[in-house]
């Protein structure tokens, strides 16, 4: 296109005499009577417009000493070389203002305001490039993310978000009022990838999922993005840490080659490689470990406090912040989860796996049960009605394929490579059991 | 990974002795007594499997004789050099066969089973590899739409489904059960990606939006999947133009080079790269022309039969499938459109656009009205109440940039691209006001 503006990054001194069209929001005016120095940040650095009385207009002049922060200032002007930081001023020839009001409402440059507050004005927080710095790397990830996808032979697919069917159990499930009928918010795309690799054989699709969960936590949204895939002719879940290696490392390194920006802005340290293959304990053994360690399940769950000693353990031992758990408990694991063996024992161990990041569940999979009498037979034994789901149910019956997959949060995964310390920084209009605005 | 299987497009003569792994479903049986020839289908292409009396176990030639249709077998085996129309087969060593029942609910291969009925069952059905052409074709638009947009400088962002904000009219919007609250799906990412378009500057986003409509025709779904983009510092709508115009090139472009084999299975021709710029006519323009056929406007709207018929008067006039409709008047457009001037006359003209491809609208955009005072009063115009757009009306209190953007049917633009007769052929689950399932 014709170009709207140049971004701060693409001006340099040796544009001298050029004539550019900048803008962004003013950072900060120093006024020393005569000349009025204005510094715009945008969203790839600074600049400087130097107002000089006499050669900008007198009308134009004054209102420069009144401007509030944070107004927008699109300038036409001409590039000079100057003993400024940046190695050169814009002295401007043609200004426009979008005038901010005053005083804000956050204080947008500290950083300092609450994050509730934050988030209300999310505008005027993430013209803070080193906020912005989070949703640019995760922006990264998820296009490093698909990319591996693609070269390695995934079709992308895309799956409805409003259905009949309750994959993950009926507890945490938002209804929707479909023209008098009860559907519902998909808690996963878990049905639908399963019944796509039935014959795209590897897919994967992004997208928002849901859980109407009322709990209040650092590390759980009602809303979040969940990257999925599923592949099939699998013979157990080997292929799928696999994936999940390759997949996490490709991420790394994308991150570190073209991230490292973010990384500087949020005074972050880039993250490690991390060696094939990743370490891997079973539940047995994970459940082992937190005994000796005196911290209780929660139920058969391992709670959130088990799996940060597991990840400081690992870390440890191992040197490296990745690691898998598998074999859970049928007991704590979806219907749809393939067993090692036929057998209706709640503690029967299941084809199943979640990677740990830093000690935080990022990502959980399994291989499925393919085999219709046993699928109806494991939604029997959770309690469901196998006639409600239908179609879903239908396709087992011609030839699906054994298969399995995983899902990743991808808000977590973020949040982790980061260390935020709360999974609302990662999100740009977080929603949970309060929060419905902006 | 360690290689699951070879997909058939993998596999050719010079790899003769080769030890294989193969997974697929059966597509054809050809008994001869003392061999049988099974054809398996997978995502890439067709493989043959020869079973030979005494070669392989007597238990596993009786029970290929009476293997049924699509039933999913995976084979190791060796492939050998052969007269076949492959020119190898595949001789069997280990076989898995994971059995469909007869007979099969859908005519899968002859593709004459009725739509509904496809979708229903739309994993065999997209076993089918001219059926699945349809959903890589619309993953591979996807990929150079994004591709497009990062190469472009344009930042991703994911926004919420979930709101409390109604975008595009009260009329068509899905309710949500929210912990007793009331909220909804979002008709289009519109209000969030303008907030983020007050920082990040260039946004784009991909995902699902929502439109309770009861309507059953032909190119209306409730559930599709929006293309959106939106653009700081613009100021008029000559930059989406230009922004749609490369994009739409590109994608063209990139199917016309990868996605030949997509055209070639579903025997339709490949889509012409169009010149630029595309044709642009005022709506006024559009009604003058409508008027001297005789089509009447739908209030208005320009009605379905109409956009058929412009799009019928551009291709003959300047030989091309793309062309804007601009111009559109204040009382058929959202709130949020920027007018040529502050008039509260329902015939103002707003600085709107739409986009045309083959005669239907695939996209829709506006700059956007970004002065507080303005804004306010275009609500109130509309009948809408500020106060419902809390933190959104406020983000323009505090220099929103001049902006604007569109929103492209992704769906729709494949049912053009491929001249399908009904936009659920481009859905792999589509919805309407009866349909949820699968």
């Amino acid at each position: 296109m014709n170009k709207i503006k140049f971004f701060a990054n693409e001006i340099s001194p040796d544009m001298e005499g050029q004539h550019v069209r900048v803008a962004g929001w003013i950072k900060s005016v120093r006024d020393l009577g005569k000349i009025v120095f204005v510094i715009l940040t945008d969203r790839e650095g600074e600049l400087q417009i130097t107002f000089k009385k006499g050669v900008v207009s007198d009308e134009l002049f004054s209102k420069i000493k009144k401007v509030n922060l944070l107004s927008a200032m699109i300038v036409e002007g001409v590039v000079k070389k100057a003993k400024t930081k940046y190695g050169y001023e814009i002295i401007p020839e043609k200004v426009e203002i979008i005038p901010a009001e005053a005083p804000l409402p956050i204080d947008v440059f500290s950083g300092k305001t609450e994050l509730s507050k934050r988030i209300n004005f999310r505008t005027l927080d993430v013209r803070n490039r080193n906020i912005a710095a989070i949703f640019r790397l995760k922006s990264l990830i998820i296009k490093a993310a698909r990319d591996w996808f693609y070269q390695n032979g995934f079709v992308e697919i895309n799956t409805p978000v409003i259905g009949l069917y309750v994959a993950e159990g009926g507890a945490n499930v938002f209804e929707v009022d479909y023209f008098g009928r009860k559907a519902y918010l998909r808690q996963s795309p878990q049905l639908y990838k399963q019944l796509m690799a039935g014959a795209f054989e590897k897919v994967f699709e992004l997208g928002p999922a849901f859980r109407a969960e009322q709990s209040y936590t650092i590390r759980h949204l009602t809303e979040f993005l969940s990257l999925d895939a599923e592949i099939a002719w699998i013979d157990d879940i080997d292929p799928l840490l696999d994936v999940l290696e390759k997949l996490m490392i490709h991420i790394v390194k994308t991150v570190r080659n073209e991230g490292k920006i973010y990384f500087e802005l949020l005074e972050k340290e880039l993250p490690q490689i991390p060696d094939r293959p990743f370490p891997v304990m079973s539940y047995e053994e994970a459940v082992r470990i937190l005994k000796a360690a005196k911290i209780p399940l929660e139920g058969k769950e391992i709670p959130h406090i088990g799996e940060k000693y597991l990840g400081d353990y690992i870390k440890k031992k191992y040197d490296t912040e990745f690691f898998f758990i598998t074999d859970f408990p049928w007991e704590i694991r979806p219907f749809y989860t393939m067993k090692y063996e036929d057998s209706p024992n709640p503690s029967t161990p299941t084809k199943s796996m979640d990677l740990l990041y830093k000690g935080m569940e990022i990502a959980t999979g399994s291989q499925r049960e393919h085999r219709f009498n046993l699928l109806v037979k494991q939604m029997r034994e959770k309690g469901l009605t196998p006639e409600k789901f239908g179609y879903y149910l239908e396709a087992f019956k011609y030839g699906m394929p054994p298969h399995g997959g995983f899902g990743i949060g991808v808000d977590r995964l973020v949040m982790q490579m980061l260390d935020l310390s709360n999974i609302r920084e990662a999100v740009l209009f977080p929603r949970d059991p309060e929060r419905l605005e902006p």
